[in-house]
């Protein structure tokens, strides 16, 4: 019997020799590279998943909330980063993390790190979180006096370690062709560097370590160094998004959501899926200034084929998708039928789904909602 | 103790004062104009806020799956309308629901209704969902033959229940301004009047149920005749999307997303929230060209306060948001403190978050995810 005979709804298929083999071909170039791996794991949020990098050799990881660290933590992992914020309102779940496990945060403010260095007893590595161009969190790279206060007040808490400055340079989302990928990856690691070497001078830190790493870098760039450690997470699965910036091919997309298709509407050239933005998220991107949520495959030989091409989900309800096919691939299409789609950013999808289906059919859980 | 002492990350607050109101006003209104009332509950998807619309007289209900119709069967609702394509692969749970409560389905394919008719053996309700203009599902207005034929499939299987001819008329969301609404909704009952007349003239079929009903239309439009049924869903909490619509005001929305600040940016006229794509979906409205995700109160009195004015929700990642703020808006915050977002889709956000605290600090949990 064959995996798709068993499902009824939406469910979210993970290919498990694609995922292992994104997380290997990561492993031994970041190995490669001589650098520390990091790994993010707000990806696929799984235990089960996170032994598949303990496998490759990782024992460090990278988590995006409090709930997340203390997830990772219960199933064993002991040296987490926790890559967002310091969120005051969680000081104490903080304090009392650190004292089970080697447990990094970042930081961007002095009364931040006032208010961590008055409440943690044990020991706590600190990270400077530094801008060097997403706009989104952490300190201007260029912004020394800032820096320097930093230092100097995790200096003043004997349980503040200070290992160095980290940043997540988003903004290559937003480039156009690999190359520029690997630009802005050279110049984040250039103000990095600067930062750095400002901070040695001035005598106020030594050995800071530098911590970089979106998917989209860590997929094309070759050789990590400078940096000293790469925390890419997404890789884990990609997704469509990762394949339009030139970060994998289709073949490295490790999810994809199977759906019923419930209408046929062959003179619109549509059909319809139970399948919505409460499963895939909003997440959509342009082509020829055409917006899609979605690539459409087609179960094949117990997986998914290739997307069908032109096809696309060109719409969203709460739990209905729109398809766009061309007319000889509405033909192929019943009533019943599943088809597979591979979603533009898998970690949303992922979150949304809250569990995956393997396709030799095991379920594999996730960090629970609540 | 305020209840936003308690919050320490994302939280849907719901203000029941408003949410009871909002149900109480559509009830009454709806029986002034001597129609039944279905509300949808796929917003809510809660089972105790499914006993506020009881008190208001409510007794039958719109879902939109089978998941939704089984959970809310669990909890006594007898008489429920399966508002979305039957999905051929939950044939037998169908089947099995048709014998626990009177369970209505939409048809729209020959195929579809010959296997409702071949599988179910208890008395089934069928709608034939009709297009009027949202061009997402159902057979065309003006599609007599289809319509016709479906008729008479139905007809042949002793189980089925004809019941009458339904739409949702999602272009109203489209609307530009409330009297287009309303125009939309007269249009909407045109079409489907004029359906229901050929095949009545044909002697196909007598006394169909006319059965319509978005949030905008429903809370715009005053006299909801010549509908027989209506079946608005989101305006138990409306939300910036219908404010906007100018289907309620914001003292009208019932429920919003108390988030952390956890940094800020003042050069950028920006903050951080811990609050993301995760807790608030990524559906987003145009305001003079710029996008947003969300309008941003503050905790004011036990409550949340009116938006503040220009603020809102700009950008959002997996877990961050990025607010655009006034400097004299940004001087009053710090971080640690909560902001309140009123969420652009309040359907989205709450399934999302997957439970509710109400502004008395009492727990409301919704549907299970599995």
């Amino acid at each position: 019997m064959s995996i798709f005979d068993q499902i009824r709804k939406p469910t979210l298929l993970l290919d498990e020799q694609i995922v292992r083999r994104n997380i290997r071909a990561m492993a031994q170039k970041v190995a490669a590279s001589g650098v520390h791996f990091r790994p993010h794991f707000k990806t696929h949020q799984s235990c089960q998943i996170g032994e598949w990098f303990r496998e490759e050799g990782v024992s460090a990881i990278t988590v995006s909330s409090v709930d997340m660290a203390k997830y990772f933590a219960d199933c064993g992992w002991d040296d987490i980063t926790l890559a967002f914020p310091v969120n005051l309102r969680q000081l104490d779940e903080i304090a009392h993390l650190a004292e089970r496990i080697r447990l990094g945060v970042l930081v961007e403010s002095v009364e931040t790190v006032q208010a961590l260095g008055e409440r943690v007893r044990a020991p706590l590595a600190v990270w400077i979180k530094v801008d060097v161009g997403a706009n989104r969190t952490g300190i201007a790279w260029d912004d020394v006096e800032t820096a320097s206060a930093l230092v100097k007040t995790c200096q003043a808490y004997p349980a503040l370690r200070l290992n160095g400055l980290l940043t997540h340079a988003g903004q290559t989302y937003q480039a156009a062709y690999p190359a520029q990928v690997e630009e802005i990856y050279r110049q984040s690691l250039s103000k990095l560097q600067s930062l750095r070497h400002v901070l040695e001078q001035q005598g106020l830190a030594q050995s800071l370590i530098l911590s970089v790493g979106d998917t989209p870098s860590s997929s094309i760039v070759q050789d990590f160094r400078p940096a000293d450690e790469i925390r890419p997470g997404n890789f884990v699965f990609y997704d469509v998004q990762q394949w339009m910036l030139g970060a994998c091919t289709w073949e490295n997309i490790g999810v994809a959501l199977a759906c019923p298709v419930v209408s046929l509407h062959p003179r619109r050239g549509e059909a319809v899926i139970y399948g919505g933005a409460v499963h895939l998220s909003k997440e959509y991107l342009l082509s020829k200034g055409q917006r899609f949520y979605g690539l459409v495959a087609l179960p094949k030989d117990g997986r998914w084929s290739e997307p069908l091409p032109g096809a696309y989900v060109s719409r969203l309800s709460q739990e209905h998708g729109i398809l766009r096919l061309f007319p000889h691939q509405l033909e192929q299409l019943r009533v019943g039928d599943l088809v597979c789609i591979l979603p533009v950013h898998s970690c949303l999808t992922a979150q949304s789904m809250g569990r995956y289906l393997t396709l030799d059919g095991n379920w594999i859980e996730m960090m629970p909602r609540f």
